[in-house]
């Protein structure tokens, strides 16, 4: 990845497209629209919110993020998406339950413009749902071509320069990557012939990288993590993204597992269950979907603990995640953690933490952040795999090889550190040995 | 603070001298003395189980802590210690109820061997408690004598070529710093004239440095944070590092704080309770050793969270903390914290934390590692406040007019790029560039 | 407490006269004019929503209470009060946030109706507020006479047969029974020379009981809780109860205490903590005010679990009470317990409970059925304390020398026991042998 | 069930017979020597620690149980089992990590003497276990009568005058009562030819029914819950009790429940999660198994909470019950349980329960209770479903027709008022109005 030597400038419109206008979408979409009016705060994003420091500590330098890099700003938004149900982003957010209405209704006109193209909907994929508003085809290849043709009608009706994709659908049953998997001449012979292997968010994906289109995946589905996938990419010089977006539980694992590492104290076991009840607890009631997001949610631990080289602290831990569908939640969401911690000479010490979350509220700065620097990767001429937005996901994508950075603090580090480097500012290194003579 | 050429090899035996021997440095001798003999690992301890990558992530450089860094080695220990009651390590262990009695007992002979020097006590400074293995003498200035005699007898009979000293006594009442602190002369006049801004920890911290011996405060004690003590360790080339072990409920905050901090999530309050039963929990019951403590945990969030800079996530958090006394809970601790979360637009969140620990299980790793830290440092030729050293502390000395650091993360990529700087590694910024084209 | 041969049925309109016109009593008020209009239901309300087994378990005899008793019915109640705020009902509900204003708004013009009466204002009793709707008077006897005056006027207005009152107003510092307290001519000479030894509530009760109004004391004051206010009871057949309205962790404390002795587990310690952001917390963050709380909630185990016979299990306990004030909780309340267990030989256990309840929610059905019980005793003809009643409050008021019953369960049994007894129904023992040959 | 002119006296030697010699059992066993000598507490024992009120409030009569029924005492008691390993209470003992080494240390000769029989054993009803201390035979007839020559032999062996059977074996794999259980006929038929819908519980039953020992079944399989049993306990004049021992979650939601409900209190959900590490842990991790133990789990709230009679507070309850192999939790055993409450007008609350308890240490003390009443209910001349001590099970068995009551103070209140007509003594309605005038 080289350091750019200048950035496009986020010139014209900017679409924003969301495979899956649910909770997350609509939560995104009002949330934008209400802070653009001055009606709302995007509190947890960092693009909004954040400030980066440059230089010394004593130098008193830090800006907002949003006026150090060159984002699209939220004018320069328009929102679109795909959906298996009708309903328009005003009705899709009220059934949601997520938003009060005193919230929704006050930018009601412009959610309700925000209706839904027609979704790619092969069933197998997502077994709980039942689509109705589904396009039809009868090869995935001509999928594919049908949701090109979506993008290019709806740049061209929204007047966008340019566009991204962040997926927010549902999640898919597991899927292992398989030889279709490999090349891009393999996946589009598999698109021709129905490959069971291709699962709706990868024609979404194929179709936005052939239009140039950067695709951030927000579940844990295969989406855009294979060879050919990548391949593609760089054919287009398009960046990609995910998987998974870090709300919740996980988010509080890769914060309390480093701090814990840090300080090399020892875990016996950690057990970790979820009670939720949206469309989405619904989902993961399904076995085979539920497999998709363990793989995801386990692999968190291992990789910041790294037994391999603390044996003696992390080599026989214990750990366990849960997911129970649990309708009183509606849209909020609770995590119960119990970790099992080993200190000096072997001594137990226990933590518990009850988080009483709401996934879509985590989880909509988190979409419109990586519209806006997915974006901005593609004018500053990266592509592939953007393991410096490591930062957003449960199961970040790296270069093969390479292990994923899952402790929080690393991956803002790697984050921030990332955008001093593109802008040419000095790396933070936390030394500090001028203060001191 | 240079970079070393090269640092003095540890030769000859390390004192380290414990003013305080209660259940906190019982842990800490036993449990050094039973890793010693490979019949317990001392675990949370950096120096001891820590690793460090050094170079890429693909060069699988990952060394241990005390395989890169020359500390002194666990068989180059000489314990010693002062206390107001003349228990030896022994019996303090036993009735600390600390360990249990088959790890006391392994090493009974070796304990009993730990026998206190008589502790310097103006009960003033510490209420609850009720000395009787007191010295005895006019002034504060012969109190400094008596001290210093005491180091040099240690390290003659134990035959030490040098010593360190970190505090593990009790919580003292709080002293704001006055004229008296301002400069050596003034100091030493108080000295003489028994000034009660004096208290028993600054006395023993004075002495320590004027015998070389570089000084760790664990308790929230000023003892070695004021300017004359700064003046007299340049003076000694003696390092000093403080102060309050950061363990517990503390070590979660700041764990905890900068990861939602990362993720810019607002935080409406924080209560944080905490019940404890040990001679600890006793004397911080006494509302001043309260204020004290109080200090100390209240302005870590302040330092994290950044209000004045992130007014609108964090310009109106309610932070409370409380201290209890509870005896049935024993050396055992346990916190409770509330947070109130402030998400997107606003919409409130909660997390609950349960925190199951001991004091002394936390704080015996951080006494062993601040020794051997402190005596590399002396080796190294730094001298005065090691803000390197923030990583172990509730509240770290820095230099003036320098805000502290107080998350965890940040601590950590200070401490380990320090390392790295001090033996010549490359310092990491986890940019990572290198791995894509 | 003799059988009643009949009970006065209950014509015409019942007065609920509340002293004290905020949180508590809107809640009470709004809920109730709800639920007359169907909008709303009374949950917690043992005398709206309850039923009652008569006979056998296998008869299907299960009455609701409101059916089985000759109880006013809710479109009978006229709502008064007394407050030293001028806001009405409407606007103080509004000011309370415990509603949300769809709630509210619906019955917004008969809550505008319910305008305070002008407060009784010593304000030495009740530190942190400051009063502007008060009465004024040179003495406490002529505040007695103001307020009687007031209640006839407001039966007058409001075409009320009968009244009855429930304190729904602040925790007052704390105050012993004093020789003033002793008889009828000692109090009423008290009140001619303003004795600092009656409050404001004192104030309010003595003029109800002499207008016949039976009076029920919602908080930990003394209020109604000494010999002059039985021996005037008595003298005007007026039914009296208290006090402290069982809510939140004391009603968890008085469910879960007593299951833990049923089955004999010994208790080492319970630690309670609450937070809670109300003008009750504000009130309670005063020392003296606190006190009165702290002595009504820590009563509370001892008397389950009687130390004094069972002083292998309970003899050692220690119990400890908190509460902080926390302005993020808002009217909402939070409650944090943790309890430590001792079973089998003396290994321990623990429990640890995190209520997060609100505290007018909880509070609004048992006013609620307070003025319905006590008006029917006044009918029945039962005068002086109810013990029967015992089950709505913290702290029980009892006849003299007789322990009160806390515990959940025995107060539940004794309360439906009396309704069965008043009725002329047979009482339930659980024995059931004759299901049995 | 009449009330008994007399009851037999204690005399002799009293077997406990216990199928199943492993973590419960044996921390039976050792408590109950210890307890006998003196150097333990039977904590959590009714009958050891328990007092009962007789008469009035004022009457201060509180007697020991021990004292007022006419109970084996301690001395009097043999122990036995089976078990399908060979390992002798000592061995056992110390492989289930209960109880510290010095409590089993101290006893150690009289453990070692307990040496189990060899177990009925077909495997397909405990799927995770293999069993190599068993019975050969080639029908279950026969193992009934092999079991019956144990217990003749065990009672001559020991001198006892009579027996009781306590089932602390393993939970076995769901089975629907079938016509093979419905007479003792068809029962007698099904033992001699094999009747896969018989499992190795039922054999033991059988067995201690024909040889006249009472028998309470601690788990929740169908053992003596069904027709066939009924008519031969009542041929044999034999009492039955069971089933499943109410310890952990179960005994708080049994307590929590009734007082939710005796305030009227909705419930919109409840969600419970059990983690535990030991040998039940991993048998439950066998569906078949835990589907027993969720039918006994779930029917709990449906009884206490009647949703047919109060629909609108819990007629949409959402309850749910999973239980977790967590295997660092050993032994010990954590439940957290979730509620969602519903309040005055249908505003949420929410109670979290957080149990670190200990499965072992709370069954014993009821293991050694139902012996003894069990023995008192045959010398009493009870025969039959035991009701009166339903106090004990997760799910009480109880005559044809007549709904279980699982309020643990209801069935208190049963217990105790059973004791006192068996003795004589006036029931308990705490009615109190004597108190009163």
């Amino acid at each position: 990845m080289k350091q750019p030597k200048q950035i496009k400038k986020p010139e014209g419109k900017l679409g924003i497209l969301l495979p899956g206008l649910g909770a997350v979408a609509t939560t995104t979409i009002a949330g934008t629209l209400l802070a653009r009016k001055g009606m709302g705060q995007p509190i947890g994003s960092l693009t909004q919110m954040g400030t980066i420091r440059l230089g010394k500590r004593t130098d008193n330098r830090t800006p907002k993020i949003k006026d150090f890099l060159p984002l699209a700003t939220l004018d320069q938004i328009a929102f679109g998406g795909w959906d298996i149900f009708p309903d328009d982003a005003y009705e899709s957010a009220k059934h949601a339950e997520v938003l009060e209405h005193r919230h929704i209704d006050a930018i009601r006109e412009e959610l309700t413009q925000v209706r839904p193209m027609r979704g790619v909907f092969y069933p197998e994929y997502v077994k709980r749902l039942n689509g109705t508003h589904v396009k039809t085809g009868t090869t995935k290849a001509d999928m594919v071509e049908q949701v090109r043709e979506d993008i290019r009608a709806f740049k061209k009706d929204n007047g966008c320069s340019r566009a991204v994709a962040v997926w927010c659908g549902s999640t898919e049953v597991y899927i292992e990557p398989s030889n279709v998997h490999q090349s891009i001449a393999a996946f589009e012979a598999g698109l021709a012939e129905n490959h069971p292997a291709i699962s709706n968010s990868q024609i979404y994906a194929w179709a936005c990288i052939k239009e140039g289109v950067p695709f951030a995946n927000g579940a844990p589905n295969l989406t855009v993590d294979f060879p050919a996938a990548w391949e593609l990419a760089k054919e287009h010089e398009v960046p990609l993204a995910g998987k998974d977006f870090k709300t919740g539980q996980t988010l509080m694992k890769t914060v309390i597992a480093p701090g814990l590492k840090a300080r090399m104290l020892g875990i016996a076991g950690w057990f970790s269950t979820n009670i939720l009840g949206n469309r989405d607890g619904e989902v993961l009631d399904d076995p085979d979907s539920f497999k998709s997001k363990e793989v995801s949610k386990l692999g968190v631990l291992e990789h910041i603990l790294q037994p391999h080289v603390h044996q003696e602290l992390y080599g026989k831990i214990f750990h366990k995640v849960r997911i129970e569908y649990y309708p009183p939640r509606g849209d909020a969401k609770e995590g119960w953690d119990n970790i099992d911690l080993v200190g000096w000479l072997g001594y137990p010490m226990q933590i518990k933490l009850n988080f009483l979350c709401r996934d879509s509220i985590l989880a909509a700065p988190i979409v419109l952040d990586l519209a806006l620097l997915m974006d901005l990767a593609q004018r500053a001429g990266f592509h592939g795999t953007q393991e410096w937005l490591s930062f957003y996901w449960k199961s970040p994508m790296t270069a093969p090889n390479l292990y994923p950075e899952h402790d929080l603090f690393i991956q803002s580090m790697k984050l921030k550190n990332t955008m001093r480097w593109m802008m040419g500012e000095d790396l933070i290194t936390h030394l500090g040995n001028e203060y001191y003579d």
